[in-house]
């Protein structure tokens, strides 16, 4: 209704409006804040007034070089304070961070830094074998910063200059700017794709802005936690979690390797109040040994864990040592964490096991996402309010990405019919809960039966000799597919193949139960997400 | 930099992008905690389902009256839950809320019905009397729908249906749409100017999400508070308040009359964890006598303040008390509070008048706000960081207003320099903490020297017989001005004028102490502001 005088004379202008950014996160945080910790890796320790101080310089530095708006710039590091100051000193000079897995080969990364179009990369002298490689393989040939750190063991300097040494070329005062439209890039994360090549995922500033602050609200977040990483920053930028902590003035502990002794140190020296982490970084934890773990945690601990479903025994062992875990879900697409299983006080009083179930579902939609179904994949007509029938997830909202990189075509087929498609299929509760089913890949789809190998997983991690199990397709003549599962016993554990059998068939539906198990180490992703579709592979040839 | 790849087929989209607006919290509220409570009031009590569906009811009541987008709905009424759902409803329904202070003349309410273009009046019996006058005045014919409400006493009923009867024509499952713009408006507020007419101030939807979200993190606000309403809802939207609850699915009790009894009923009855308040407010706390107050404080009471800068004495008594005070500072013209006294963990270890004097300094920006300064008026350049060099208070971010409805030569000078004009004059300490020294006509100039009623005011409440105090200027002719102080004395308490003023000399700069001591009640505006300007009269003539 143009015309009306609610839209006469009442614009926007630099008094009433300002682009949405997590770079003003960081100048309030220095402002009201100066002096307090921002950044702890080993002895090296800077307060928010350093942190920002370094994040201008290297915006500044940045800028000399003639990189600025829409320059992609990628950094290959543990976390370690460069990566952290990279969330902001980049984004200030208005490029864009790419943050690369570093545990990918060689191959990989050059393809990541040749379609994103890599004017810089600052490389953690630990990846300099792999990233050299990966240089030699590109075709750009980017600016190369190397990072040293004291806990790195060897490495070669690959670049022309040393962080330290580029700070120095930055100026600690440089005026940077917000961006000129909140829409603009912010980082690119590609996703670890299980086939082809990896998908470039763009965030904006608005996004990145709200997911930050969605994480407070979701968390509860007080002022000023102490938070271990755990998490990889190159990983969806941590769940955004880099700003986040800027928000609220926190703490990052820095942690270049996960380990049981690293967490509980940590916790016991540093005064870690919150981490994040996948199942695997759970696991650790609670199987962590008694010279690992040292005395009982001197406080709860806040932990958020993400990345495959927890199972349920997973859950009420962390919660029985002294961990408070919050259970999200998310994917690179939606910058990390897009639902969390919201608590309601009252389910505190059901038994452990009742609670363990009921915390194992993905739950309900940030209170930044707009809106979270669980859809046909064809009509995008809702499941039923069951908790049975199959659907794919569906989400949208602010906190949405902006797009692959360069892919126009996945980008459609991704928001086709206006809804986020996520690939992962899960059943709605009648609360309005969503629970994942499998990803879609996963599914095992036996004697036309959908079986869950989630389902079965959560089952086998209740067998006391079980620390990990996967359950994936295998081809069957008769069957179609029937489910194999793969498991890792803990240290001195034992257990037979139909031990664990009898185990699945006294506790699920028959049919469910896997027909083969394999013993041995699981492979992983870097993030620690078992590799299914090399088990896939595997279960094809046994 | 057009045709980067950055802005290439990733553009906003239905999946991707969606208005911010605080409607996105009801319905996640109703969805996610439908069996909480979200409004009690007396005996009745409605969960966060009840309120959405009362809301939607609301919306559809309207809707089929055909007041839509961009209409104004004025409505006058006590915190009744009626006022709250009218947060949710109206703008459900495109049209934006016009919250009118129940305690203004009939004239002054006509002028606002007229330049409002008040669609439709929702009226609380307890003010049909003024209603009908201003009614009367008034040129625009409005739909009134009364509000009935078992603590009003009597009360004519003007309208054409009472609130209930209206929801009732509504459809509970109306089917509400998201602004198609953040930028549109949602409520049109009054300031109650000392002099003309008043300025309606414009809220839009991305503001008002964004003031909600700041006051959880600027509060630490956890899940599920149970909020009192001291603070009228007619006030800044309560300083967005009924947003923020739904944000974190809390409890509103409403009051309809704020007394000291009232208070700590609800404390004690309703498990109240948090309220806000003028300095009036909290006056009235920890003034009670002890059969208002009943036993101890069952639990720390988070208790926000702002309007006046609360005096050093009165901050110092509520945290004696068992209130912790959260001090803040806004104006209409920011949606309410905009900045805040953000604490620092390390003060907590100093003596408790060196607490109350940092407490009482007005701070720094909300999260929200982007930026804030103190500075010269003419230039805009800022004041130095000295404490001492007095300055404008100027804001700007996404927490302004749109400008002024239908007046776009107040809005235009209120922005004039791309800052918003606060019209407060105050100070900018070394760590960056603003302190309001004066609203600017308040200012008493003696001698050549500025001199702060606050910091008079300050002093005066030190003294043990002093309940109220109030400092304005009174013409002089030979200083220009000197201070005059009106003072309202503690019941049973007696002190002299010459006693007060030998008290002002023994703690502060002779210059600065009151010429002249008036005893009697201060004149109040709704919101517990003491009327200055009727004071001034009052001095005048001496």
């Amino acid at each position: 209704m143009a015309g009306s005088a609610y839209d006469t004379d009442l614009d926007r202008n630099a008094a009433n409006y300002t682009a949405l950014s997590p770079l003003s996160l960081i100048r309030r945080a220095a402002a009201v804040y100066p002096d307090k910790p921002a950044v702890i890796h080993g002895d090296r320790r800077f307060t928010w007034a350093e942190t920002y101080a370094r994040s201008r310089r290297l915006a500044s530095a940045l800028s000399r070089r003639g990189i600025g708006k829409n320059d992609t710039v990628a950094v290959m590091a543990a976390n370690v304070p460069a990566l952290y100051e990279a969330h902001f000193g980049l984004p200030m000079a208005g490029a864009v961070l790419n943050a690369i897995n570093t545990r990918l080969d060689a191959a990989t990364i050059a393809f990541i830094l040749d379609h994103g179009e890599a004017r810089a990369l600052l490389v953690d002298r630990e990846f300099s074998g792999v990233a050299k490689q990966a240089l030699a393989l590109a075709k750009t040939r980017p600016l190369v910063v190397d990072i040293d750190d004291a806990d790195i063991g060897d490495g070669e300097f690959l670049g022309e200059m040393e962080y330290e040494a580029f700070l120095g070329t930055g100026d600690p005062e440089f005026a940077w700017s917000p961006p000129d439209d909140e829409w603009n890039a912010i980082a690119l994360n590609y996703t670890s794709g299980t086939t082809g090549n990896p998908k470039g995922v763009v965030y904006h500033h608005r996004g990145a802005y709200l997911l930050a602050i969605g994480n407070i609200l979701t968390w509860n977040l007080p002022p000023h936690p102490t938070y271990l990483w755990t998490l990889p920053m190159f990983h969806c930028n941590g769940w955004c979690f880099p700003w986040t902590l800027a928000a609220v003035a926190g703490t990052s502990v820095c942690l270049r390797r996960v380990t049981a002794a690293g967490i509980f140190q940590a916790i016991h020296e540093r005064g870690v109040s919150h981490f994040c982490g996948a199942p695997i970084v759970l696991n650790l934890a609670i199987n962590a040994k008694p010279e690992e773990r040292g005395p009982a945690l001197p406080r709860t601990v806040e932990v958020m864990t993400a990345a495959a479903p927890p199972p349920a025994a997973v859950l009420q062992r962390m919660e029985q040592q002294g961990f408070h875990v919050t259970h999200v879900y998310g994917l690179t697409e939606v910058y990390g964490p897009a639902t969390v299983c919201a608590w309601h006080e009252e389910w505190s009083l059901l038994p452990i096991e009742d609670q363990a179930r009921l915390k194992s579902r993905q739950g309900v939609g940030y209170a930044v996402l707009e809106d979270l179904m669980v859809a046909d994949p064809a009509t995008l007509a809702p499941v039923p309010r069951d908790g049975a029938t199959m659907g794919e997830v569906f989400m949208r909202g602010n906190t949405v990405m902006k797009g692959y990189f360069r892919n126009p075509k996945a980008t459609d087929e991704a928001f086709a019919g206006g809804w986020f498609h996520t690939g992962d299929l899960g059943v709605m509760h009648p609360d309005g809960y969503i629970e994942l089913k499998d990803r879609s890949k996963d599914i095992v789809i036996s004697g036309g039966e959908n079986i869950s190998t989630i389902e079965i997983e959560s089952t086998l991690y209740r067998h006391p000799a079980i620390l990990e199990a996967a359950v994936v397709a295998r081809p069957d003549e008769k069957w179609g597919e029937t489910p194999c599962a793969f498991v890792t016993l803990k240290d001195g554990a034992t257990a037979s193949a139909a031990e664990l059998i009898a185990f699945c068939r006294d506790n699920m539906a028959h049919f469910k139960c896997p027909r083969t198990v394999v013993f041995g180490p699981l492979p992983k992703t870097s993030t620690g997400k078992v590799r299914k579709y090399v088990l896939r592979e595997r279960a094809i040839h046994l």
